[in-house]
């Protein structure tokens, strides 16, 4: 998508064994580059965060292995990179595939064959990113356009955290059905929860949409249920992080309360994910566990100073304990339909396996 | 209520035509303590929110019209405050009742008296808001004692906001049943919502709470409702700016969404206010119009830098468009019950007449 009226994708070649990335932790506040030409610059910007969003840090992994093989194409070097890249984000499962699906296909070349090999799988694995997010666009712009048709204003689309093209390679799953809309000529107006504590709302979604140009309103996380009971919002649309067999959604921290919002006030709310985002082995969403993290990101937060400089500050008082529960999943029951690369189906075990060839 | 182990109110007699009290807007970071002997110090704290919620600055406005009339006590210099001292926050209904009470007891006296009978007043304003609270406090008590009778467990309670003992003179309305139950004993734990966009649960809630010993674990506002999902809220309780003659409760923003878990949840969910903050003449919550503040508050947010000093740094893109609403209402079907000085009421026209006497 754009950036400063450019086109962008969150990752790209940049010579022969190097790829370039956005630094997603200087956003919103600096557009600043990384260029990542080492196995050891893969890991750190998986580590800290400079990729983030599960189909970008897939993306990255495949790169970074590709990186790797192109410097020694030996088994030993095979296996120390994947294992690197496996554990900069052990609890990624797409980082998993792609490091599977490179390594399924360097495996039977000669040392000296693999790392353009690996290049060119990683190369295809963002293609096949940015395929099923349009894909997910187009399920999800009958949405919208269908919203806009019954009643011939702005559609008013609410997104929580960031699951926009920030997150993939490119277009984003939830935010594909928007972008298309915008420039499509469908009117869509985004509101944007700014997704308390790590903030990827304000600090991403509001960076993406603006840049792109689609107007948008950024929100506190807590005005959401009011801006439903006023008709102010015709449709919610969010990402998932896994998806139930039976389609309870994990998600980040604070959607369902925005579901149960949904639900309270009539307007529909939709999940939208790939395929390889349900995990067909867990069919109740309360059996999924859910990540703690460190409490300090609710004590504190970054922002930027009145001089440019980005800063963190403390928010409450010294020594106070906090919780930080990452996600929570929103059941089946409040959820409208899940949005895929197939089309949107409702978020109920039958209808998930018959769509996937399962049932 | 306890600060640093010391008894506090949040305003008190100092001198004989002067009043102290805390500055809020340095909480959590620094305990400063402002004192007020001129109309235009009593009329800059209310305004700039040195003293906020609204028994304090009923409060507050009382004594303001007490120093002014400690200095000149005629006709005009009476007519001269109470207009500076209504206009320094034209919307607070505790205010203008806190002048009128004052007015009405000084006008029939002769100037020089009217100071001191003031203070009286003001003095005797301030007792009232500390009885009603411990009222209030007595009813909640008594749920959060049940609570803990039936789990045998530590009674979790989750507040939003502050409407706490910094938010009154002393105990508070959502917090009074809490310090009750931990002075006498009861185990009680309470989450507390951090209460974006201006933080006061973060900055407010957590700093007496944890200064009075409260056990409290800070959340943000997203947490609420996964918390409830999995158990770990046996009851909400939180305040109002107004309740209608049925029962719709308006309070600070999100409060609708945690209502709506606790409904989904069978988590009982409590709104603790006084009388007066019912607004028999509005019967419907979606009649009660909602104030739209700033939407600088969304953007930015005020902290404590590493070196001590307190800035504000900014959290979304430069020219983000932000919207700010700063209440939302909690329609009568979500209330469990309002916890009143008079007891604990269903959220129902007839039961809300009854118990004051209109029915």
């Amino acid at each position: 998508m754009r950036i400063d009226g450019k086109a962008y994708r969150t990752i790209w070649r940049a010579g022969p064994c190097a790829v370039e990335t956005i630094d997603q932790t200087r956003l919103p506040h600096q557009l600043a580059f990384r260029r990542l030409d080492s196995l050891e610059g893969a890991v750190a910007a998986i580590k800290t965060m400079i990729v983030r969003g599960a189909p970008l840090i897939g993306a990255t992994a495949a790169y970074g292995l590709a990186i790797a093989l192109s410097e020694a194409g030996d088994e030993a070097a095979l296996q120390r990179a994947y294992r690197a890249l496996l554990a900069s984000r052990p609890t990624a499962v797409n980082l998993k595939h792609a490091l599977d699906d490179v390594r399924k296909v360097v495996t039977p070349l000669p040392p000296v064959e693999r790392g353009p090999a690996a290049f060119g799988r990683a190369d295809a694995i963002c293609e096949e990113d940015v395929r099923l997010n349009l894909a997910i666009g187009e399920a999800g712009f009958e949405l919208i356009a269908a919203a806009h048709k019954t009643s011939g204003r702005t559609v008013n689309v609410l997104t929580h955290c960031n699951a926009g093209w920030l997150a993939t390679v490119d277009w984003g799953t939830a935010t594909a059905p928007i972008y298309l809309a915008h420039d499509r000529g469908v009117p869509v107006h985004v509101y944007v929860d700014e997704t308390r504590p790590r903030n990827q709302g304000a600090a991403l979604t509001a960076f993406e949409l603006g840049q792109h140009g689609v107007p948008f309103t950024l929100i506190a996380d807590n005005a959401g249920g009011h801006l439903m009971q006023h008709g102010k919002v015709d449709l919610c649309i969010v990402g998932a992080d896994r998806i139930t067999a039976r389609g309870d959604a994990a998600n980040k921290i604070g959607t369902y309360l925005k579901a149960l919002a949904a639900r309270a006030n009539s307007v529909p709310f939709y999940v939208a994910a790939p395929g390889t985002t349900i995990d067909w082995a867990t069919a109740n969403g309360r059996d999924i566990e859910i990540e703690e993290r460190d409490a300090r990101e609710v004590t504190h937060i970054w922002g930027r100073l009145d001089d440019g400089r980005v800063a963190e500050v403390m928010l409450a008082p010294p020594g106070a304990r906090a919780a930080n529960p990452a996600f929570d999943v929103t059941p089946a029951e409040l959820v409208t339909g899940i949005i895929t690369e197939r089309g949107v189906a409702p978020a109920a075990a039958r209808a998930l396996a018959r769509l996937y060839g399962r049932g």
